[in-house]
């Protein structure tokens, strides 16, 4: 017999430790503060974990997760229906809303390509996209990829099949963080900074 | 019309964030997550948290979590019961019971001394450590608070009740971490390990 066998916990501890950058200590920190919390915590979480899944949906236009669809971005009609801006991940559309730096389209591409992990150009949501630049007469596509090797690759693949209909294709700017320290910087970062250095005017 | 009208992932999100170490960003990365993962995962989550409080009640002898009352522990009679580890929080048990370094009984106090955040001794179970102590002729009582102030504080303020009943009182080592260094130790941590240091012999 002993401490380990309190079975509600442990489960408790065992599911919140396969969320990203959760690990068991984490975990275990968590189910005992909501432990610790009044209960009517734990049953609201519970409500909105339980109800998520049927609340959000995907966007059938651009993939992003939404309540209705069409999304309320592709729906409001004031935004700029000409630029289109891609994006790996649905999440990705929170984060570049939030910065308030874009007006125009998304598109969730669903991923990178990958091919050593198995993720090729027909994994993803390609042939929509391009559907949609021919359909909407998209002026520019800014592709706002991680700035990694799939990123780069994927970015790449996009930008030869845009140019082909006269498409400007962008690319969000790579280079040091603001508030960053070139002695912190690796060396890739750095050698991109100064490939795609700004003119002073 | 924006996409900040996400509701349902908006609320969790700030359910989240509410947890410990969790702030707006991971909240968000976590929510995402679980809107990825497959909807059966939110639903067992979920179903833990709605019957965590009921399958968890508090032992009503050493105040530890538990699904039975007396926890495994008190039941244990082969545990030491003249031996006695008094910790503040419940989750204190199961971090020292991970260790395996103790085998005797436990006694959750429920918190420090904390005059400026108005808790007093009486807002502890020291009445009950008392009367558990002289019951059972407890032999030894070890203090296992983190060395903070109010934890030194606490274990002088026990040290003082316990005496007079010639109960020996020991509290956990404090001083540097095993495989710290000494360069990225602060001041009162090397300062106690120079005062508690160990004679080699």
């Amino acid at each position: 017999m002993s401490v380990h066998e309190l079975n509600a916990i442990d489960r408790l501890v065992t599911l919140l430790s396969k969320l990203p950058g959760i690990g068991k200590k984490s975990a275990s920190r968590l189910a005992y503060h909501i432990l610790d919390t009044d209960v009517s915590y734990a049953r609201v979480l519970a409500e909105q974990l339980a109800s998520l899944h049927e609340a959000i949906r995907r966007c059938s236009v651009c993939g992003s997760f939404t309540e209705t669809d069409p999304c309320p971005i592709c729906a409001d009609i004031t935004r700029d229906a000409h630029t289109m801006c891609v994006v790996e991940r649905a999440q990705d559309v929170r984060i570049i809303e939030e910065s308030r730096e874009f007006n125009g389209r998304f598109h969730v591409l669903g991923g990178l390509i990958a091919p050593l992990d198995g993720i090729h150009p027909g994994d993803l949501s390609i042939g929509q996209l391009l559907e949609r630049v021919k359909r909407n007469k998209v002026r520019e596509v800014i592709l706002a990829l991680n700035p990694t090797v799939e990123g780069d690759t994927t970015a790449l693949y996009l930008q030869n099949l845009l140019k082909e209909g006269g498409v400007t294709v962008s690319r969000l700017a790579s280079g040091l963080p603001v508030g960053g320290d070139l002695e912190y910087t690796d060396k890739l970062t750095l050698s991109r900074s100064f490939r795609y250095r700004v003119r002073m005017e």
